[in-house]
């Protein structure tokens, strides 16, 4: 039964016999609450690293937490910007504060390891320094016996996978917003939740090689998303579900259970 | 649909739309991750906030985000402590941070008003805290036509309710954590995460009139719930939430569509 | 002589031995500079709070510090708004980070216990994310020999006392801000201060059971007090100061010097 | 009398009749709880400064707010150093934060000027940096109509004054803590606080022309002050306080109501 | 003469002329202090974007800043890690405040555009975040005539100079740190700072696909460095040197002196 | 060779070496980026106190880290004001940031003592709340092995030197900025970034005994500078550095090799 990897579905009695072994896992996603285009809702970045979550919570015995599921702001290049209606982000600071909390309380029940996977591009830095701040407070350094882990659930995608989802060459992860890889995973993990036929198309966005603050938002297509969704189907969301989720498997397991400190990962 | 609700759900498109009208009002449940003992999840604040949402907003035509669903730190006398295993909590500035961005984000939008459902009694003040920062940064003052409410869903429980749920008399709100109000409700709205041959039964705690800290753990009882959940059942599950969400679908309405600036509440 | 609990009196050299015994108590008074209609001054609530501690003080042996005379801002449905001509307030930011500054420093100089006797509502949540901020950052945990306490004096007024102070029936703390108990407390201990003539009577006020805002400024009655202070005598101040410092020195002396670690207080 | 310039005794009626002139002055003390060696009270600093606003303000009309009653860090080279046992303190974040608040308490209420009485060397730039960072809050720049003033009392006493205090030379401002200048003032204020016969004499500290920390306690004279009292009495502290709040009246007057914008201060 | 674009070396009344315009435009080089091998000096990242940021600024009429000389904390995955000798670096908060700052100090200077050019990857988000808050702070929204703009040089090497740098093929940005491309810049652009013969040759660093914290330093090769740096010579890093600046040149003449706003960048 | 002192240039093995012997200096100078009137560069107190630095590096055989380039604001009365161009700031909390990971990055890396040596007045308090948090992170106090030092240059100018400089007297510290110290020094250390035709020769500014926020402009003199540079030259430049370097190194010397803990600095 899925529900057994939630934590929000645990009594704190139950919680407490899973700590106790000294090996609890607790993975956290991390998404956002931004515009994807007329075809996608609004949570789609903490409804895809939720999912995976559970997929490899399930497999390996692990816990999922609350998602974090307000992001930092959406940034033009990556995400169409944060001016646009129903993108609703953090800054900077509330979001390292979060995550630097949420570490803080996890290790300190004896949690083993933490892991967060996250679904939303501009968070990555943020997550580590909430990390990293964490860790400092708790006096943790190399060697300790206890980790976090934090990754981007796309960088887990094969270039095998790849090359199947985008049969014409894939066009760059900076402009997969709300475009062919987010529409097939939400269209074989959530299809009730994807209108196709609200799918916008038309070439992809050409975006300077620059950030320029305040935006000008006229750069942003208007779809909001950076590419077309054109093409996706529920085959290659579950291709692509099931590569990630099945890498990810097997790279915790190695690392968390096996994987003797010090040396470098196997290839 | 209940779905329609969740903001979460909604494509960009669809909630640009809702803003046009200028009266788009977004309510945020706000909740925590903390022990509830042995018979009720961890989600429980979380969980009850949301569905109270979700049916205040049904009946409002109003929107629901994604809820806060980390929240300050367990206090002894009102949750048992910030030391019990489960209880996962965030700093009073990552609250008032998380919160302040919400705001802010959500009025930048273009939304009317803003409604926190808090169902954690020790966030309120950091959530006030956040709301006052976003309003001052905002340059909103009195006489302003958005606005932001907020409000903890116990405080719309009306007397005779209590009377009717607590026969033997009400033992006072300080003590309802993990007890018959909470697990009631959860009985009425979650019946399949609750586990009523778990629960500990015995006499409320007895705290002092005093917080202490560093906390002395022996004064939170074992069950880790401050008076017990025996004699919870769904009916008074029914009537608290039926209660409750009637009383803020009438409060919200009154407030935020007629209440002319300036005057007092109707009794 | 009063004078001789006052930190502020004493010298260098006589507060080191007073540290020397290795049981030394600092209570630290918390108020504000509140309006507080018409009859009652700015500073009642720091002037309330000193004076208990005080109280407390010259009966335990303790030594009484400077008051934190300001506090956080006050809020309409306790304190009438934080918008009235004389409420001088703090953001929780700055208030936490006195009292964690307080805590640090006090301990840090080898005092065994501290007590934050607090006169004013809206700091309660602010004093105790200091007070476990600065426990935090010392490392000390439960089990340490050395403690914070927290509290408000209102909540060891006992029932007895309400019922002999409002023969009428309590109205509720939420309204008691400018009322009968603390213009009755200000007559015993500072009647010079308090202008009784300058009462204004009427109905106490009816606010909604949420906080909305911006404030709207007619909700609060135009005395800035939540209830009338008409009945107010020094007698029911000498009452309330007298059975409130009473039960303090009793709980305080239980407590820090008596109550083995780990046990419930005796009720 | 007195009373009528202090904020704390003020009713918010009374208050709001000051402010209504549009040219309501409010000065801040500022001091420290700071170990004064042997012979001053841990409070000298917030005395002085108190009573040197106090002198002033009733002088011009003025009123005056409750002191900032801890201060920033003492130093050696200036306090004997943060170490010392009595000296209690706040770190930068938390005195800049309450600087902050208050202006923008006091000038959003409609007082026209601020003017903080500082009596310890060390928060000087902490306070300087709280004023700027509300005034920019605020949105004041050149050419507003409402200002903040900073100033030292020390700074105010004069070449003349000081060859009668000091009839051998003076020694310098960096080693005055706890020595002629402040106990000649506190005998002349407030005879019944200072302890003559426990003057420690001795030669002053001779510290390095650079901070060290963390400190070499050893540097700090065991008495914990930087230059002997010896020499000091009452009519020393009356001539300064006297010039010192001669001056401070001459030039606030001239300053805040005469002096147009934007000219050099008459020599 | 290269000096007259340094804002070091111009005094302030130049200074003022160069405003006088309205159409001034201020670069800001970001670096590090940072390991990069025995080969390269630990100034590396400063002086790459400080050189590019004079060679753009020479050809375009603009002004540098002097760098922000410290940056984020080195990551595992792409500066071999914070834990390396040499490495001294900046946490979040502190570089979003000095950017921050840096933007709000220039822009109210009468800067039209400022230019953030940079050399460390780490730097890029928190870099992004001050930039954000600062407008914010000034209040600049889209439409507003001044801007700033935020890039890392690396984004504006070609794929043609990429193929002619690396012949054999380019393994990919995340593992160039002390590799072909910094080697080369800095033996072009400062040849007696690089010591050819103390390279490290060897595999690439063979990193997993998410980050882990604390670090296993064993997954950094011995010579701090990700890639080897074998191959590089002075004629490649005038090719990426003199490419890139070209780029930059007509990238931001046509940005910030042509492109009306709200249009696409020509491609 | 001057350059084998800057860290900058140095590379990551290389400095390895210079802390295995555990007996590593670094020094840090701290400037600003601020007008010195029409004579002097933007970047005159980042010169200085980086010039001094190498000088005494040089002789000490210590390092010598990247300036921090960026000071605190400007004051009126020691800097002529934040208001006038060219003059570019960081808040008090991103100064203190800088420092205190500065501290925190080289004692981690194990360096033994790092040293602030000071170029602009305005810096030194932040720069002690700098150290002094980092030192309480780390958790060194008294009687630890490592320190850090902080100082201004100008204290360490003899009175003699002084007597020389200023032959018709010192006007004193406070209205030194842009005058005859800091230009003799550019011009022994730089002169080809002095431009002494462009003096601007007058009385010294007369500046009240209070700040005023915000600052009248009127008050700072059309010059930018407090006092005349009139009488600047190369020779009375040479004095003051080869004095103060002399100083200085004797005292650092002195405190951080010989110089046993505990006890007071020979004079």
């Amino acid at each position: 039964m899925d529900n057994t990897v939630l934590l929000e579905d645990l009594d704190a009695f139950a919680y407490r016999e899973a700590l106790a072994s000294g090996e609890a896992v607790v993975l956290i996603p991390v998404g956002s609450l931004e515009q994807h285009g007329p075809h996608l809702p609004l949570g789609t970045d903490t409804a895809l690293a939720s999912r995976i979550a559970v997929g490899v919570a399930t497999r390996l015995g692990a816990l999922v937490a609350q998602p974090i599921a307000y992001g930092y702001k959406s940034q033009q290049k990556s995400g169409g910007g944060n001016h646009l209606p129903g993108t609703t982000s953090l800054d900077g600071a509330s979001l390292v504060g979060v995550t630097r909390n949420l570490v803080k309380s996890f290790l300190g029940q004896g949690v083993r390891h933490v892991v967060f996977i996250n679904g939303h591009y501009e968070n990555y830095q943020f997550l580590y320094e909430g990390i990293d701040l964490a860790l400092e407070e708790l006096g943790l350094g190399s060697g300790s016996d206890t980790s976090v882990l934090l990754l981007s659930y796309w960088d887990f995608v094969s270039a095998d996978t790849l090359a199947r989802v985008y049969p014409a060459g894939f066009p760059g992860w900076d402009i997969e917003h709300g475009g062919v890889l987010e529409t097939s995973l939400m269209l074989h993990l959530a299809p009730e939740r994807v209108a196709m036929e609200r799918v916008i198309d038309g070439p992809a966005a050409a975006l300077p090689r620059f950030d320029r603050l305040p935006v000008v938002p006229g750069r942003t297509p208007p779809s909001g998303c950076l590419s077309s969704a054109a093409g996706s189907d529920a085959a290659k969301g579950r291709l692509l579900y099931e590569q990630v989720v099945g890498d990810l498997v097997e790279d915790l397991a190695t690392e968390l259970w096996v994987a003797p400190m010090g040396l470098a990962v196997p290839a």
